[in-house]
């Protein structure tokens, strides 16, 4: 599996910093999936990751500091997961099965992080040019010049990645009520008719 | 052609308080042509259009309330266009033809508003409930079903608008320079690979 690199603002983390940096993350993850968003404070990682509400502060300034790097953190990970980890969403399954995987990967992690993608929204004209969405975009983009070479794949590969925005899935799963399975197979459906394939069998 | 229907709040509003409502939201979208959304003050639309200042003020409350009745204006006048205006955008036409024009008029139209749109943008979980955008969502989904009524014609709707959002036309246009013959080009051949359907001949 390929590693993720190291944030630029931490070329040098020593092992056991980096080891208590990621418990740290992965305490507050547990602590937005219990309780939302609302639920993550200084003090409740501290106590849940059993270190000192100091430690906390010195490592992530404060806590949009950690929302921030908990967001970095994950967007790290899935982008690990679709470069190098196993497939189909990693390498060594076909393009087009790589992609459905990537779009039902994406739902599912928007899905339970839903708030805290929502609160770190950047404004209209940043929201395409952040490195996570352009990294996601590539993907999508390599894969598709694979399957349908002749199309215009920068612009589908947009439009493909628009399907995916955690606002919408947001309005779609809470404010409409559409059950998870549908709008994955809203886009194992959508990835059919864009690469003009036949959707797999159910 | 459809009547447009008056703001809610202002259910009786007069014959020449409506000409003069009108007159200052085409002075307001003239001056934003002319030098951007910065340019549009309340005393450069009362001089645009002739008036004294207190007639803006009055009418408007403030610039945020001018903004924001330019873009309800152009909203209504989109809307009269698609459900009443003359084919193909129109009524008259096949389905296809008009889901094709429907894309075109939204680009061009949120091209030439783009700094208004994007300044208007409403927050993450009220992008996508936005009255004007459930309308024009419902237009989609209506067309769509004509065309291929087998389909999950919700959410390809949701996925067609999402092609169209400001934030991503000024992403493309503007931030990557594509022309706006791309973008159109790449909305008609979007509509023939969600459709299934061969795209027109060029």
């Amino acid at each position: 599996m390929l590693q993720v690199a190291p944030s630029p603002e931490e070329p040098c983390l020593r092992a056991d910093a980096a080891r208590n940096r990621a418990r740290l993350l992965e305490a507050a993850a547990r602590l937005i999936a219990e309780h939302g968003v609302a639920g993550v404070t200084m003090e409740a990682v501290a106590a849940a990751a059993q270190v000192g509400k100091g430690t906390v502060f010195r490592r992530f300034g404060d806590r949009t500091g950690l929302l921030m790097a908990l967001l970095d953190h994950s967007d790290r990970q899935l982008q690990a997961d679709f470069l190098g980890g196993p497939p189909p969403l990693g390498p060594g399954a076909p393009a087009l099965d790589r992609l459905r995987a990537f779009g039902v990967a994406v739902l599912y992690r928007s899905a339970e992080q839903l708030d805290l993608q929502l609160a770190a929204q950047p404004e209209p004209t940043r929201r395409f040019s952040h490195p996570a969405i352009g990294a996601r975009r590539t993907h999508i983009a390599v894969l598709l010049r694979q399957i349908v070479p002749d199309a215009d794949c920068d612009l589908l590969s947009q439009t493909l990645l628009a399907s995916l925005d955690p606002a919408l899935i947001h309005h779609q799963h809470r404010q409409r009520g559409m059950p998870m399975e549908r709008l994955e197979a809203g886009w194992t459906d959508l990835v059919a008719r864009v690469t003009r394939t036949e959707p797999p069998p159910r």
